[in-house]
């Protein structure tokens, strides 16, 4: 089974970390790391750089196909050869997936038009405005399509989708192996549970923010 | 604030990303990824390669040390320039931490005789043997010295140890900016949770299973 995750610069690095630590413990699953060139690709930050195996058109038709988020996705949706890729690829592929803003990704390749999706919190409104159907929920099927909610929800999307492929057993072991048994010290991991004026901090903050008053 | 994230050859990705991901948003900081030799650093599955931006020796003081943990912590801790590295950077560190089997290293290099401590589930006997007191907790403080249990552990520490760095605020706000609200479509991500057949398949698989047995 091969998984491609798709890296872009200025990705989102456990938006991409976190479905690869779960999926590639799938038995006989191998996962490469590509972007539109081979070689280094930087995350958000600036402080990590990740190395992209191969380029996109060395992997035509992947199993599965991972598209983390983060700032850089607003020059990948805007065109070039990601959005290409992505339309080609999701008509071969067994599963097509995204963590946070990937889902902005996906949407403006077409391929979540009409479905059912989610993204990071802040981009719900976006993504209605790409033509998906928003559900707030942190892991959202809609056949193949599989969405994720903000950064840390791609692990959760990766063992729904390692129980999925391989069933329950082997989802389970990989969540042993990786001792996914959560403990938060805080329960502010949502809008709804974290701090009013939390909440408004990162609304004001985001990218997001201006778009959503010239939706609104 | 300077915080230093080791790797070395077959390091598991998720050990470092997920503090990495958690402690880079604290406001002044700054994570360099560092190895014995600067350049491309592979993963435990040779599915990932990072880049080390510098060498141990470039960054003798940092402020905050993150261990991961992964199989390549049994060469890692055999000796060579890490332990002394280690030894050298917590004299001035304000917080040493590690993740997952990234506590062996730090108990080989001598930081943990004595002290209270976890590691991933399969090594916690292993790690007795190192001289530390294992502790059955998620994230455990022992003074300045923080180890985290297997793998996804690492976020939770993150998030704790920026509770303690910047303020419970701060440490809110980056649990609602990656969405940390976790829910796991299964309840095995520890051996007290997890069906007791696949515990005993992972701990037969274990490389500490062979070591077990000599130990008990």
């Amino acid at each position: 089974m091969n998984i491609a995750i798709v890296l872009y610069d200025r990705f989102t690095a456990l938006d991409a970390i976190g479905p690869y630590e779960v999926l590639s413990r799938i038995p006989g699953a191998r996962a490469t790391f590509l972007a539109g060139q081979a070689g280094p690709v930087c995350t958000d930050n600036g402080m990590l750089t990740i190395l992209a195996e191969r380029e996109l058109a060395e992997l035509p038709e992947p199993d599965v196909v991972v598209v983390p988020g983060g700032p850089g996705e607003v020059a990948a949706r805007a065109g070039g050869e990601v959005l290409a890729w992505l339309r080609e690829a999701d008509r071969t592929s067994t599963w097509t997936t995204s963590v946070c803003t990937g889902s902005l990704i996906l949407a403006a390749a077409g391929l979540l038009d009409g479905k059912r999706a989610t993204s990071h919190w802040l981009a719900m409104e976006e993504l209605a405005r790409l033509g998906a159907t928003p559900v707030d929920e942190r892991v959202v099927f809609d056949g193949k399509l599989v969405t994720a909610a903000g950064v840390s929800a791609g692990i959760d999307m990766g063992l729904a989708l390692a129980g999925e492929i391989a069933g329950e057993d082997v989802a389970k072991a990989i969540q042993l192996g990786i001792e996914y048994d959560p403990q938060p010290p805080f329960d502010a991991g949502s809008p709804a549970k974290a701090p009013a004026e939390i909440v408004a901090l990162l609304r004001g903050a985001s990218r997001f923010s201006e778009r959503d008053e010239l939706i609104v």
